[in-house]
């Protein structure tokens, strides 16, 4: 079994139904505006994830289709609104919705990807109880969402964040949303309570490790290929695992140099490295890594109740990949 | 029965439930930024609509507190937006969210009273039927104020806009949402569909008629009076019902003066006072006027089939108040 394949097949059908969804809609500008990003392709992980743990509870996948349509929508209403924020100028390869339409047809098309999320999730068929908890589920993870970004930003603006923050900010920007499409796909796939509590479980441990996975792979990529990101995450003092790491373990010179430099807006490529290599010298990256293994681990332990299947390996192919990958 | 304290009397009752409804959450800094237009007043004609509306079928004010307070922070959540987007620095006698607490922040506050409507609204009790079409009504009214909301910023760079446009324009941005409060309150109420359907009316000519009084209002003032707003809508070309009359109607050199000036960023003040000395003149105000005395009486008519009671009397008042009012 290839795992790409795999996720590809589930990707290809999932944009046929996405596609469907999103077609029609006036004034044109503003759907076409709003459909930008989310046709623009992209991995589709969590739509693909919620159809897996359905999967994997040998639920039937068209029963996950609404929700699979509202995770993507949903996610992509919150990177059309932060690229707004951030000013970034592309996604996905293409120019970011605000620089082709406008920022303000874009935050109106985001406010509406935001209400085809719900548009999608009321196509739900079956239990209505069921659909009201998922449902709510969706909207509680929009929450976290929310508040994790704005914790995000403000911890650009400190000077120390804990480890302990650091986690409860990704865990709400990033993991919740893989918890909650694993969750919710097996709890519409029919899983009992034991099985979608373990699938939360799984999605939530993934989401960790896939984010702390980025944060390791920005820094352990050679110098050559380093990135514009990284020197602006150093630049905007970033709270990333490693930056956090460092900041409490750096002693000496080099808390010296990371204080005049990291969240120095104006510091130029020279210094950018510099902290780049005192991120490796302090075994920050390393740490990193070491988490990132350790999530993807209890990421697949959380799977051992579900019975066998092709579904449960290829999470674990998942879990794997998660931190296996260098892009 | 007095209008006024009967409306303030819904008002007080349901502005206590909203407090106790936006009360916590964490990061301070984004939960402040939230709660700052809807803890800022404001008349809560929506939800307090949606109160009356339930009694004019005789049903129980308590079953509807989870849609007024939906109601109420769906569309603050649309204010929040659109001072961004407007770059409006206040909003009912304070700094608008995004002069007080940034851009960024205030864009993610706007997303989370979105959310926080639904989150509401998942409070509603009694059958799970009902509840999952009264919340797609509301996911379906906000889908009509976005589509509005960006007509009237492509009819603002457009030369002509019929009035038959500026009607869909209006009743998307506006007058849905009195439309759904009224219906919605009505079936939550438990109201038959006859009812429902006579109250869904009421506040579709209700809203038509509140929007297009206030075009009137802005030019039928006393120009000693003459706001900052008008001479801005003069200067940003705004299709009110009374500049698409009057651009349509005008004739010869005040035809010239009109494409001279209506939409001219640089118009200084005597020349805006000259447009709003044509609107009057070529009969756009008065035709306006006539308009929205028709969309009360549209909305009273609308009452006839409801038994007699209180409440049918309060929504007659509240019709002839929407164009009785000078402010």
């Amino acid at each position: 079994m290839d795992l790409k394949i795999e996720l590809k097949k589930r990707a290809d059908f999932f944009n046929k139904q996405l596609e469907k969804f999103l077609q029609g809609g006036s004034p044109e500008t503003l759907y076409n505006a709003m459909r930008h990003l989310p046709l623009a392709g992209g991995k589709r992980l969590r739509p693909v994830l919620s159809m897996i743990s359905c999967e994997a509870v040998n639920g039937d996948v068209v029963k996950v289709i609404p929700l699979s349509i509202a995770c993507e929508l949903a996610h992509n209403f919150t990177l059309v609104h932060d690229d707004i924020m951030d000013k970034s100028k592309m996604r996905r390869g293409l120019p970011s919705v605000h620089i082709k339409y406008g920022e303000s047809t874009a935050l109106i098309a985001g406010d509406l990807l935001f209400d085809k999320a719900f548009e999608s999730m009321h196509k739900t068929t079956g239990d209505l109880n069921i659909f009201k908890n998922v449902e709510y589920g969706l909207i509680d993870c929009i929450r976290e969402i929310s508040e994790g970004q704005q914790l995000d930003m403000e911890f650009e603006k400190r000077k120390i964040v804990s480890e302990e923050e650091y986690f409860e900010m990704i865990r709400k920007k990033t993991a919740v949303f893989f918890q909650y499409a694993a969750e919710a796909g097996a709890i519409l796939g029919g899983a009992n309570s034991e099985q979608s509590n373990a699938l939360s479980q799984y999605g939530l441990n993934l989401g960790l490790g896939f984010q702390v996975w980025d944060d390791y792979l920005d820094v352990s990529s050679n110098l050559e290929t380093l990135g514009k990101d990284i020197g602006n995450d150093i630049r905007n003092g970033k709270k990333t695992l490693i930056a956090c790491h460092c900041l409490k373990n750096a002693k000496g010179e080099d808390k010296k140099i990371l204080d005049k430099i990291f969240g120095n807006l104006y510091a130029n490529d020279e210094q950018v490295k510099n902290i780049y290599n005192l991120f490796r010298k302090t075994g920050s990256a390393e740490y990193a890594k070491d988490k990132a293994i350790n999530f993807a681990n209890n990421a697949k332990k959380a799977l051992n109740i579900l019975p066998d299947s092709d579904a449960k390996q290829l999470l674990a192919s998942l879990a794997d990949y998660s931190i296996n990958r260098n892009k």
